[in-house]
C-alpha cells in the first residue's frame, strides 16, 4: 500500500500561461513560485503558491502533447491531482503489485523532482501523478 | 481582491461513493474523515485527508444534480477545487466588484462551512468553491 504524504498540487491545463498566471494572481492572490519549460513533455509549467498549497498550470509547447489533446477534448479544465510520495520507486512497486497501471514504469525527472503518472483508469477517472520531491524544495 | 488562505479540499465526482472511498484508502493511504449526505445540493459528500491536505469524494443522490449531469457528460474526474478564504461575504462582494461571475450570491450553508461557487466561464473553466470553514473544523 502506498503512503501518500500530501497533495503537492493540483494542476490545471491552460492555453496562455500568462494569461492564467494572471487570473489566478488576481483572483486568489496566489504568488508564483516558479516558471519551467519542460521540452521533452511538451509542456510549460507554472507552479503558484496558495499558503501551504500550490496550483500548477500547465500550457502545451506543441500540438503533440498530452496537454495539448486534453485541451482539444476538454478545454480549459483540472488536469491532475500530484500526490507526494517518499520513495517513488517503492511507490511504483507497490502500486504495480496491487494491479494498478502506471504510464510510467520507471520514475521520469520531473522539474521539481521524480514523478511517474498513473493511468487513469486505474484511478477512478482522475490523472494521478506521484512525486518524490527533489531535497530543498518542499 | 480576494486573499485565498490555501486550497481546502480538490474534489472527484465519482458514481460510487463507497467503491470510491475504498479505492482511495487502498492507492494512497487517505483517512476517511466525514461522510455526509447534501440532499439541498443532490449530493453525498465524503471528505479523506492525506497528510494536511485533502480529497472530497462527490456522488450524485438523484438525476438533477449538477455533479450527475458533469459525470454524464465528462465520466468520473476531477469536479473542483475548494479555497479557503476567511471571510466569504467579503470575498463574493470583492470578486463580483472584479466582474468576476459567482453562480451563489449569497452563500450557502455547506457541511463544512459557508460556501459559494464561481462560474467556470470567470475562471478560466475551472470550476471553484469559495468556503469559510466552521471554526473547529480547521
Amino acid at each position: 500500500m502506498v503512503w501518500v504524504k500530501r497533495i503537492d498540487h493540483t494542476a490545471v491545463a491552460v492555453q496562455d500561461l500568462d494569461e492564467a498566471i494572471d487570473r489566478w494572481r488576481a483572483m486568489t492572490g496566489a504568488r508564483l513560485e516558479s516558471r519551467d519549460r519542460v521540452p521533452d513533455q511538451g509542456v510549460e509549467v507554472a507552479m503558484l503558491s496558495l499558503g501551504d498549497t500550490t496550483v500548477e498550470l500547465v500550457q502545451p509547447l506543441d500540438e503533440g502533447s498530452g496537454v495539448s489533446r486534453f485541451l482539444a477534448k476538454h478545454g480549459e479544465s483540472l488536469h491532475h491531482i500530484g500526490l507526494e510520495v517518499n520513495d517513488i520507486e517503492r511507490a511504483i512497486g507497490e502500486m504495480s503489485g496491487s494491479g494498478l497501471e502506471l504510464i510510467d514504469r520507471e520514475p521520469r525527472r520531473g522539474v521539481h523532482g521524480s514523478i511517474a503518472f498513473m493511468d487513469p483508469r486505474s484511478a477512478g477517472g482522475v490523472l494521478l501523478e506521484l512525486i518524490e520531491k527533489k531535497r530543498g524544495t518542499e
